[in-house]
């Protein structure tokens, strides 16, 4: 029996234990049995039980009281140190200036022999290569799918489906808000219109700044540059431009030649870079409205694009299930 | 040491023997030894040897007599039996009419209790059940990436990726030479001439039946449908319009709306069908050129889009590439 810790329990983590109770009888007919979660830890509090948390009754108490557990805690270590787990589902909010909390748990879990899977881009923008090497010496398995483009599965496509090419370089569009933004302005609409109903719509934050100004989408170039390509880069080696400075102007001559403006992310050997770009009408990378989107360049097959939705509850929590399926089947 | 026997040795044969060549590295740094090919057959002749061929002979032979062996068979049958081999690579010339002799070596193959790999559309589109049923019973590995989409890694995305998710449909856009006539009638040129420039350019054949009327479209459809689906049905359950009756008013008057043409093969519980579909400019499925492209609708991530080469030599062999590695990881 797999046993799950849930670090996290916001949007995502509830989403993800509404995707286990969707799945099983997928569970059922594949591993004879359920997954269980033994332990959840929100900002504050935290429930354990070794037998396997009642995850509906977590949520409502979640929901109805603002935390899913009634003791407290001051050191997360701890916590997670309380119950015996074999996977940490790593969900807490994203912090890329420090790796917040996430990133002392991912931590911690894989120094403990830990399995980890995470959609937590803070810890893997900035400390990369340190979590991954602690991993490999440990022997766990270190997910991460749902950290760039959400649903989109471009990490394990670039692993698995796609291991015979040489990888020359990933372009894509890694940050929904923005696109949702430009797309906008193609219908004539001033930035900071369309700004404002990105926020009305609840794509935006009230303060827009880590979308708009490209460092989101910096954090996905930091994390696919280190796993698919096999760098050794933090988010200060990326070259950011933010969409901020794009004017009606630009996006009527953009037209003018057939042509729109979209915030790009590339990874290759020579760049690291989000900036503005101008993409062909018709071009993959033209795509409007909230997606995400990666083209990725390999040597035998060409040019290989992938897009989905790089956000929202069930749609992260579906990264996180297919890494967790992928380390059950590995256990089964 | 795995032992190949290609049969088959046009464009995609050949391409995938190169393809074996630029990857002497990976195959060494991987499993520590290469593949060797031990048998290879074209429409006449047959090599073979237990020691593994001389792969760039080969083709240099095929290439100035037109033969890759010296040994003319009358039963291919008899030809793949004439040496001892692990893993078919069939390849040769689709026939959607009756499977021919793909069909055939196929279903020989698994009898024998081989593994196959192939991207030859008929035997699939006409007796998927009745393979991949022998290849159970048998303990074979049947694999056909490139069967759907050439390079575009949708059957093992949705097989591997994909493998917790409940997908209601498929759309996609699976005959290149039809994108790549639309795209041109997008900017105003009529039917009759988009052909004509699509034939001179070598995408589409003197007799451009099968793709215009939609019949290839279809065969992939089918493959899906049964491989994704787990439905089964032939070539002759799929209701098929081509692209023949679309006047350049219908695409100005899709233009007037912002919308093109593109013809869509739908797989869904209900559906299964190849047919000219108005599309919004902007919607991934609205692509131009030759690309393949595909629209999975999953329950958990929702929509998810891939796209790539659906044909070329060197792009197609890189599917059969993908499908080897994932062989040759259970071996090894």
């Amino acid at each position: 029996m797999v046993k799950l810790f849930i670090s996290g329990f916001g949007t995502v983590g509830q989403g993800f234990v509404e995707v286990l109770g969707r799945r099983v009888d997928f569970f059922e007919n594949r591993y004879g049995e359920q997954p269980i979660v033994v332990g959840i830890m929100d900002s504050k509090t935290v429930v354990t039980d070794p037998k396997g948390i009642d995850v509906g009754a977590a949520v409502a108490k979640k929901l109805e009281t603002g935390s899913v557990g009634t003791e407290k805690y001051t050191d997360s270590v701890k916590a997670l140190d309380s119950v015996d787990y074999d996977i940490l589902i790593e969900v807490s909010p994203t912090n890329i200036k420090t790796g917040g909390v996430g990133l002392v748990n991912i931590t911690h879990a894989l120094e403990c022999g830990k399995d980890v899977i995470t959609v937590n881009k803070g810890p893997l923008a900035l400390k990369f290569q340190e979590l991954i090497t602690l991993a490999r010496k440990n022997g766990c398995k270190f997910r991460f799918e749902g950290t760039v483009g959400g649903a989109m599965p471009i990490i394990n496509l670039c692993h698995e489906n796609l291991k015979g090419e040489k990888i020359s370089s990933i372009r894509g569009i890694f940050n929904g808000t923005c696109n949702y933004i430009l797309s906008k302005m193609d219908k004539g609409q001033p930035f900071e219109q369309a700004l404002k109903e990105a926020q009305q719509l609840g794509y935006a934050e009230t303060d827009p700044t880590n979308d708009v100004e490209g460092y989101d989408a910096a954090t996905k170039v930091v994390i696919l540059a280190n796993s698919v390509f096999g760098r050794n880069v933090t988010f200060d080696d990326v070259k950011i431009t933010g969409i901020r400075g794009i004017t009606t102007d630009a996006i009527d001559q953009a037209a003018a030649h057939n042509m729109v403006i979209r915030l790009i992310g590339e990874i290759s050997d020579t760049r690291l870079e989000v900036a503005p770009r101008l993409i062909p009408v018709g071009h993959p990378l033209s795509i409007a409205g909230t997606l995400n989107i990666a083209q990725i360049d390999a040597d035998l097959a060409g040019p290989i694009t992938i897009n989905g939705h790089g956000a929202g509850k069930i749609e992260t929590a579906s990264a996180i299930l297919s890494d967790l399926i992928a380390i059950m089947d590995m256990r089964y």
